[in-house]
């Protein structure tokens, strides 16, 4: 029996992606700025993903994981926008099916990050992530890499 | 006519104090802890003061001054206070009637702050302020300086 991950721990894999596969869904803008960084990784952003506006606290990763999500109202968000200049993210969400129910999600970067592409796929458990097989239009594997997590492109920008 | 500070400038002046003045009133606990703060002095905190709690994200000092707060639950309060280890405040509030309707605000901090006492007068206009004469009890005016602020004292402590 496969087993299941500790309760708040998510089991993804992240790669790089050189040509954008056919037949793509028409994506969802997402942009999200990041108000502030703690030293010990404690994050605070705001998001739109299409509609919807949040703020959202994450813990660091050596932290019992928290996440808390606040709706906030178009006002808010556009006053909280302008505090994370220099520290943003714009891209186009893609969600694409792959074999065993699995499915990855495509980011498309604009802006600053013009021509970055990655996909991440979640696994239901760690035996699932060791089996999958990379379907062709995945890249360079960069799983763990710290320079394409999302703090780090929004605070330093594209890996060179 | 005395001139009115631009909209969203606070005119204050900050002293130490060395000794408690006599009839204080009893004071109301606050709690603050920093989620994160960025570069640029961004900051997000978390703060308990009396029943209320409160997640408030203000802008750094070279920015237009943005200050918005979003009532939280006790819950959600727990929750993002265990994310603020080792960027905390704990003092007593206390409110000392002046002359000319004015009002100190006396911080008693307790914890890591333990002794340090501090007293900021807020005034209606810049000439309020430069013709404000201390009363004795108030000590040396720390107006300015950087190591007395919220966000210096909770990350660095008490200064030496």
């Amino acid at each position: 029996m496969a087993s299941a991950p500790p309760t708040g721990i998510e089991i993804e894999r992240k790669f790089l992606v050189e040509r954008v596969p056919e037949g793509l869904d028409a994506g969802e803008p997402i942009h999200q700025g990041y108000l502030a960084i703690a030293d010990d990784g404690v994050e605070v952003r705001v998001r739109r993903r299409g509609e919807a506006t949040v703020l959202t606290v994450k813990s660091g990763p050596a932290m019992v994981r928290t996440e808390e999500e606040f709706a906030i109202d178009e006002r808010r968000f556009e006053a909280l926008w302008e505090l994370t200049n220099g520290r943003r993210l714009s891209k186009t969400r893609h969600l694409i099916p792959l074999d065993d129910g699995l499915t990855a999600e495509l980011d498309v970067y604009a802006g600053a990050h013009e021509g970055l592409l990655t996909a991440e796929i979640e696994f239901p458990s760690l035996e699932a992530s060791e089996a999958f097989t990379p379907p062709a239009w995945l890249g360079r594997e960069v799983t763990g890499d710290k320079r394409f997590a999302a703090q780090a492109l929004a605070l330093h920008g594209r890996p060179g």
